[in-house]
């Protein structure tokens, strides 16, 4: 427990905030202009910008742990650079530091074979291209990730996929080339040993884009959340990554880190909330007195503060955790960070929005567009009930063995 | 607490769930499509088609209770139908019971002079033309009515309007032909004396319909929620209705029926969405059994329908009270639903999009949609915090006097 | 949906109030005293005084429905008086109202002999002795009823008992001279037909009164909550009631009307605990101003009156149910009530609490007690959440029959 | 933040926590029983006893942080051993690091002169005697400190001291020789310089302690929460501690540690609440199934996991902060540890009672007791509402001073 800011994390965090403060929050209004402007699944020039910005300035890849590629932090150095870029949308695109390519990258360093660097790895660490990630499906309760019914078969020194899967966020953008897919390999073997991870590049014909999903009324474009259709697609046998069978192992060294990055962007949304409200509170006048001294407005604000406190010192200490014991040991702490994150940025927004009044919920705040964005995280990656079911057994193997409980 | 279904009303809903069932809920994909495909902001064919075979069948004007225009209905007899026709986005306008043309035809009735009936009132009552309601600002904090700045000043025969307002629900809509303005009139007055309401024409020159405001990325197409800008914009003088500073003596008139429709289509939108959860939950599987079995889903669902239930009944009382011991002793009661009827359609609607997955907050469900609106009921006609303020106040007096409560 | 108060329902209702007010309120502290300073577990003087009061007014038995035995009313009629009674702790005593005694005389009223009747309903219906209910195991997990492990051997023309029981209110009483014992007595019959309710006296051989129990520090003497032993316990064969095997068929039916009166109590003592919180939120002051205008105490006196609102409703309407459509139909509303009574009570009650500082968890205001006994009302008699997935079931049940639920 | 557990730490945890297991948890029992068998209001042998031991162990005093006489523990250090000793409620006296004598002494460290440290200090040091503190009055709402009306008034070299105090604990316990008053000695000072602290002998002639006040049905014996008059008292005028008026800033010292103690105690406890929790859940079976694997249990066993963790961290904070930034700019922290620790121990225990059914509420789990204490630290020290009202005022800090929230 022991995640005090190094120098180091201080001086970077001092230099995100600085660039937060003179690119980033500055260019939200023209990205949304630009968006609306022009054809809205285009990449805007301000984006482009922002990042061209960054990595001049060094602040680039920070993500990247173990590997000479990144900035070489650790999870806890990472985590509090991860609340700042993440108080604003655009904020982990600048910084090449933005989901899925965060965790693509991190899987193609470890397990993509050099040519497979060479093509994908590369350019994405360059921020000239983008990259998705497909496993759920619209068919099936993807809460149980064994569900995944999308199809790989190996014919020759090819795989042959078909499937339909959608959140594919990401796959709207056409600077989007390659998609990590995971699908049904080996249907015979053990229950968490039957997918695999492929790389599958998005011009690969058979592979159509064909919808963007909306969160809410908001489509997110240029990035968007697509429904992707994949028909007899083929790519090469060695696009498997680790093995066959091995997706959920990836997957679950994959989410690790991604966990305490989203975790932390949504403490940092929080945080962002928590200001707006503040302000709002103290410009606006009602019966008489600041909104903030109305009601229950004072409980409020200090609800907010105390969950966002609460919510960032387990997001940290499950960080610690991860970087001293690993993330097997972290398993319950990394499940119990991915149901609080979202649940508490959704409680300040929705309090910041109360606050704003019909502002709150229309385009002039950044408000309810960031709830509808952390209401999703209730169920990506896992919804809040699968991570405390998790959570539980851990709890109860204290007490009694997993095939007890499951026997009995 | 007699609101047992007469006859009447049991036929009445019969008849008006098997239009919903017939006509309305297949209509809902065709009108998402109609709007997508067109200029979003003309109306379109298959709500008009919708109205007028509601208006065939009879099934039109239910709402209006003190007239031979409408269908003679007491609040009691009413509120089971707003609950029916609330199930659907498209329900109320089908039937020509949406708002605010509601309730700005009870205004018309009881205040509009022969000519504004024969201008305004009859086409409304056709569902020819529709209207709009400018109340909030987005300059002051409108959850305090008497912060209203925009001004009317009598010059001659004549008001000349300047003044902002926004979430003027249907402005967007050519078919909107006009708007019941509120706004200053007499600053010299008692605090609730110096407000007016004027009528005004919506091709009014200087009238401006500046933006469609969007909630939560939804920007209601074509109905919309407008910022409207009015500069020097000259209407007759008797356009005033009720007379000068009364304002707020018809706002509390016309608000009591519309809170009981309001709060009944969002327990006929919570009892859908209840209804949609739980098919979910027994059409998918997960961890090999129904959704429905797995984890606290049982507890949500039973939680769904205590509280739709009691808001229902809390509702059919409030409305029994207006009907017969009036609006001012059923202020505290029309409060309470004020408060209670938003917030549970919220939270079983929260519910049936987790269990719905991704799905629930896409498109491919109306879940997120509704979520949206009864988002915005939390702030429209006062935010919650005004009514519980005012339902303590009424507590309250049962032990102190107003006066005592407010100089202490 | 029509619970209105009949005229000789208001009738009744003046009457239960003005005798709570001149009599049962200003006894509780006698009643404290009085148990305080003799031997606390023998009936008080000032109990029997109220009970001679109220029979001489006529007010008397009137929960018993269908019998001339009683007062004739409808659980509909009956349910508004006994939110009265329950105001107070004695109210429902005083006016031989009171659990156990009310559900065990319907049981012997409609499945008890001549004799059984002469024996045991006669002296409970005129206040001269006592009963007691032995249901609940002090071994097992109770909220599974066909846990129940106690054993009724048939030996002749006799029963003979053995097992533990506790929880059993009343059995601390020396007044208390019956209990109704459910045991398993067939233990090969399908699983709600292993069961039989028994007559046993409490001076049987055998049958050992332990201890009391406890309530968060209450022993609710002289009434208590006992743990019972019973060691081969002997009586009639014809002791058991209706039949062997159809313990759970009467305890079914002789929960219904128990049910309303609970749920009536909760409602009742929500309802004080707002006055006592209404009043000490006006007569204290702190930082300059009445408790009540601080913070966030609007909001808590408004969510309270909203909540004790909605429960009464939705008691009156599953009493409503009871009378017209009958129990079975009624299950679903049955169970809701449960749920929600003593959860609104409890949050009633903690509100009051709160405002009352340090004086709310003393004895100096009835609060504290009031919620220790509200919250054995959330195990008693199946705990929430047997009954949330009751009302679940019952839900889905619309949707898919309860074989496909529970086979899938 | 940096609370990682040092090697000393980690040992005392040992120590601390195998003295609980071998000791401590084993007596719970036997006090109980001792308490109930002779006079309840005389210390027991079995307490003695533990204290005994643990001095003979060097377990003693741990609390003291900057004296020579104590463990010399920082706050971050004291914490985890808190934490342990709280698990039981009679931990923290066995250590002799019970409230209120931890705050008293720390009182008396600091600003009692050499004859006060002889004749209080060193006997409260070596467990010889008990104190108390006396600040809360029935007669006024005690959540506004400058409320306090007890008044001493100076007269030549002595103080008479007349009042009405409650709340006092440990009043009722012979061992308890001295209290600290606080009351009203300068009327026409600033608001929070009107008040001092004076010790007065408890056989002070003209103290008489009333009653035990119950906490829900506990007299807490032999400890006890009194009620206590004073009439007349006389005491010498140099029992003012560090000067007249300074009675609020002792008070802020007084009180910073021991908010950390409290809390941790609370983490203490809601953990051992946990614990009970889930072991209950495993070994009692209902409807086939553990009860852990019912319902909404998952959910409930992880979300106690989750509220400790981050309960636990945010106090950890809390006393990291103190130990390096200080009390005062640790303010809103303390404040925010304070409404967190004891409605987290809340939620979990009452989670816990609602596993353990009936045996939750009665005496044969420590739960109910547990839950009955930790309500009142609600209460106790302020209550939520008045901290988390500073909370809110020193984040609008940030953004408005202080002066223009309250005048606008």
């Amino acid at each position: 427990m022991n995640f005090a800011y190094s120098p180091k994390v201080q001086e970077l965090r001092e230099r995100v905030q600085a660039f937060m403060d003179a690119h980033v929050y500055p260019a939200e209004k023209v990205f949304y202009q630009q968006v609306a402007e022009g054809d809205r699944w285009q990449p805007t020039a301000i984006v482009e910008e922002l990042k061209a910005k960054a990595k001049a300035e060094g602040l680039w890849n920070l993500f990247l742990p173990e590997s000479e590629l990144g900035a070489g932090l650790t999870n806890t150095e990472y985590a509090p650079l991860a609340e700042i870029m993440g108080s604003s949308g655009l904020g982990p695109e600048a910084f090449n530091c933005s989901a899925p390519d965060t965790g693509n990258m991190e899987v193609l360093v470890r397990y993509g074979n050099d040519q497979q660097k060479k093509q994908w790895l590369e350019p994405l660490l360059r921020g000239e291209i983008r990259s998705a990630f497909g496993m759920t499906e619209p068919g099936v309760a993807s809460s149980d990730a064994t569900n995944m019914q999308a199809r790989a078969v190996r014919e020759g020194d090819e795989w042959v996929i078909n499937g339909r899967k959608w959140w594919t966020s990401g796959a709207c953008d056409p600077r989007c080339k390659v998609m990590i897919f995971m699908g049904l390999t080996n249907p015979d073997g053990p229950r968490h040993q039957q997918h695999s991870m492929i790389l599958v590049p998005m011009d690969a014909p058979g592979l159509k884009v064909l919808r963007p999903l909306p969160v809410f009324g908001y489509d997110d474009a240029p990035h968007g959340h697509a429904e992707v259709l994949l028909e007899n697609v083929r790519v090469p046998y060695e696009n498997v990554l680790l093995g066959e069978g091995r997706g959920f192992e990836i997957a679950q060294g994959r989410l690790g880190p991604g966990r305490i990055h989203h975790c932390m962007r949504s403490v940092g949304v929080a945080e962002r909330a928590l200001k707006l409200m503040c302000q709002r509170s103290v410009d606006r006048t009602a019966f008489g007195k600041p909104l903030a001294r109305l009601g229950a407005n004072f409980d409020h604000i200090a609800e907010c503060r105390i969950e966002i406190n609460m919510a960032r010192l387990l997001t940290l200490n499950a960080a610690y955790m991860m970087d001293t014991v690993g993330n097997k040991i972290a398993a319950s702490e990394i499940a119990q960070i991915k149901v609080v994150a979202p649940n508490v940025a959704l409680k300040v927004i929705d309090r910041a929005i109360q606050i704003h009044g019909g502002a709150g919920v229309s385009e002039d705040f950044p408000l309810a567009h960031w709830w509808a964005m952390q209401r999703t995280l209730r169920l990506a990656d896992g919804p809040d009930e699968v991570h405390r079911a998790s959570i539980a057994k851990h709890e109860l193997g204290k007490y009694i063995s997993r095939e007890m409980l499951r026997s009995r």
